[in-house]
């Protein structure tokens, strides 16, 4: 895969967008740069467009001479999304800033891809409604878009998959397109909204998001509570999940991660296997399903069931468990983080955590787990020092055994990272005869192979069409 | 598009399938004609097979010669999905009827493509879990997922397009793939998965399906009452979405849409704009949800609340809805059925419903409206002499103003019953600059567009790799 001039893409970019492209190192290297291990890849530079118009004259631009194009969010992404593989232009969409109509009739919300889930959820006070995806970093809905992001609440709303209603994207010739209205649901057509939710860039630039919203639930009650050993904290939520109680949200958080939590965050739960669950809907609704847990959890030994009551004390509560990462870190200062990410079938749970904990201890590595579990989604947050090659290597063993296992049960690589170009082997490894057909798809839409390449499929091999 | 000799095909298919294989006139035309108005198109043989390999054994003898490839299951689309118009090997489903497994630790199941939902749940008695995604027809999963299909209890579970974890599909190469896993989510590449849900047989032929399921709800309650005009129907409707009671199902049928319900299913319902709601939950959430919908309902001028609670007169009213096709049908003696299917946000809802019956009876025409309401869905159902030129040009006219009026407001133009050849303008003009993306895709994934050449995207023209 050859491109074009870069130097070339600069010289007619920058004096059309003037302070808002520049070239400079910092601001180049803070742009190739996830919060994980990855290392620093820069762009040769990074443009701010502010309108879906001016994100098409870049890739205009781009095409023209074919120079790759990275997308850029809040760079909070995990797999080395916004890396420089091939060099290029790195595209900040953080300006393209405008919530262009909030309808609270329709409980739908059409917002550019710069704006953050938080700056969403504060247009939306006083409406009655709320935005509920929340990974852990404040990231932007473009980014969250493009990595088919979840979180907390995905147990009972779903991830970004079932809250983008359709998407405004600029494919990589620069032609504008909806991939559809605000029904919904529809029966019109390929389902391309589906396709670019969790494109990662690879196959067009997401520059507006017509989300879902969900009225705030009448009441809400959030919970604590601590078992003997880890496997019956997740027989609990396997049984919860099994039994159709539609709980909120429910978070594990194994004895190393409670430390740290207790130790960033001054909290002081008690150091155990711990289950955190809240409950939303009507009164009646979130005192059936307060009932069914505590037999479940009581079945399974749960004890202190601490009751967060007031709105502030669940705050602080889901503040603590969103500041994971940045607790984990502190627990070996210097070091730098890689989190894995399977996901795997409920019933396949409490196997797969088990085997993967043991394996840590064994190969003598620092992982504390936390884990979206309603969904079977669960994180080793490995703290490293990435100059160590053999630890390097020890880790890699224990994530491909944890990858294997995940996938020999019907499970996946990952939950809601992402492949970025971190996990392209374990994609090609999960998807088999179908790793062909993502790459189609790619070919398809990017002939020439400059969003964010290198990402996703790799960089394909050349085709008659491209060469 | 020229295509290659299907009498080949047929002399290579027909000994390898033995009795399983036919050309007689009557078979084909029962396999060249769905439901409704569009005319019989037969192929030029039926074929069918019993496991996926045997479907790739097909797919490659049509490959090798390009031969069109027609997929069938029970034949009950709307949009003529399964014409032959280009000829070719109408690849019956029937066959493929393994469930192959139940898993009610993990709330999923894996079915061949030709099982229906209704063999389906049968299967699932006895589990304490159920599947509810449910057209009005016994469709087959294979057939549901081609359409993307819904029904009642969309407004609770989603539709297809929500009920889907993976497929096995074989690619217009022949080629056996895997679309994804089991996982309730992954980010692990580009979504295959939702792809081929709503495909409808151009991209490659699903031969089995893991499905969600959901458990029984631990309580139902089912009621109708009745409105004094349709807009006081709807603007309940309306309200109950917009405070987020999570009903089950609410269904819209108008006045002709109850006479005629209560002369094909012999019921006694009063003649008025009718809702019908069901609701799902803990005893608590049922309770919750009926006290806000007669709250909002009566505050509509609602009337005449009767409760269905002996499950035999609930399974009773649901079959009733969903005979309303064959209901209508009786309205006029030798006439056929072209249903309508638009889906708009909600808040459009009153206005959409009420400007095409007022052109329905400026036309002079007879259409009952039924709709899955809580979605913004509803469907006129024309009852037309398709030999009275006049007659069919009035219903398209009327037809093509709701279109307009729905994609004017964001809707689409079809909610749940897809393209085939009958909608291929309509998509057009939905979809705008992103028909060139669904074309792409086609020719991506079955570059010698064999696979049910001529539906969702038509015919395209020949490119450089095609020819």
């Amino acid at each position: 895969m050859s491109y074009g001039d870069v130097q070339a893409a600069i010289a007619r970019l920058a004096p059309e967008f003037g302070d808002r492209f520049s070239v400079s190192r910092a601001l180049r290297e803070q742009h190739g740069k996830d919060t994980t291990f990855h290392p620093t890849i820069a762009p040769d530079a990074v443009v701010f467009p502010e309108t879906a118009e001016e994100v098409q004259r870049i890739v205009k631009t781009c095409a023209e001479l074919r120079v790759p194009i990275i997308p850029f969010g809040t760079g909070t992404s995990c797999e080395g999304h916004v890396a420089a593989l091939h060099g290029g232009i790195c595209v900040d969409t953080s300006r393209l800033r405008k919530i262009r109509a909030i309808r609270p009739s329709d409980l739908d919300v059409t917002v550019e891809a710069g704006v953050t889930r938080k700056e969403l959820n504060a247009h939306l006070h006083g409406t009655g409604l709320h935005f509920p995806i929340d990974p852990g970093a404040d990231a932007s809905i473009g980014g969250m878009v493009a990595t088919r992001a979840s979180g907390t609440n995905a147990v009972r709303y779903g991830t970004m998959r079932e809250q983008v209603l359709s998407l405004e994207v600029v494919m990589p010739d620069g032609e504008l397109i909806q991939t559809g209205g605000r029904a919904r649901k529809s029966a019109a057509g390929y389902d391309l909204t589906h396709l670019f939710v969790g494109s990662e860039g690879t196959l067009g630039i997401v520059t507006a998001v017509t989300l879902k919203l969900h009225p705030l639930p009448e009441h809400i009650a959030a919970a604590t509570c601590c078992f003997a050993t880890l496997h019956d904290a997740v027989l609990a939520v396997m049984q919860t999940i099994q039994c159709g109680v539609p709980i909120g949200r429910v978070e594990l958080l194994d004895e190393l991660q409670i430390e740290a939590v207790n130790r960033y965050s001054k909290m002081n739960l008690a150091v155990a296997p711990t289950l955190v669950f809240e409950f939303h809907g009507s009164r009646g609704a979130v005192q059936d399903q307060i009932a069914a847990v505590k037999e479940i959890a009581g079945d399974n030994g749960a004890t202190g069931f601490e009751w967060a009551e007031r709105p502030e004390d669940r705050s602080r509560l889901w503040q603590a468990r969103h500041d994971i990462w940045w607790a984990n870190m502190g627990l070996r200062p210097g070091a730098q983080g890689l989190p894995t990410d399977v996901c795997v079938p409920i019933s396949e749970l409490a196997r797969n955590i088990e085997a993967a904990k043991h394996d840590v201890l064994q190969a003598g590595l620092i992982a504390p787990i936390c884990g979206h579990v309603g969904d079977g989604n669960f994180h080793l947050c490995f703290v490293v020092d990435v100059n160590d090659a053999d630890e390097m290597r020890r880790v890699e063993e224990v994530n491909q055994r944890m990858i294997d296992r995940a996938l020999a049960c019907g499970g996946t690589c990952t939950g809601e990272h992402g492949i970025g170009y971190g996990k392209i082997g374990f994609l090609q490894q999960e998807a088999g005869a179908a790793f062909a057909v993502h790459r189609a798809v790619k070919r398809a839409l990017d002939p020439q192979a400059i969003m964010n390449p290198g990402k996703v499929v790799g960089d394909l091999p050349p085709s008659k069409e491209t060469t």
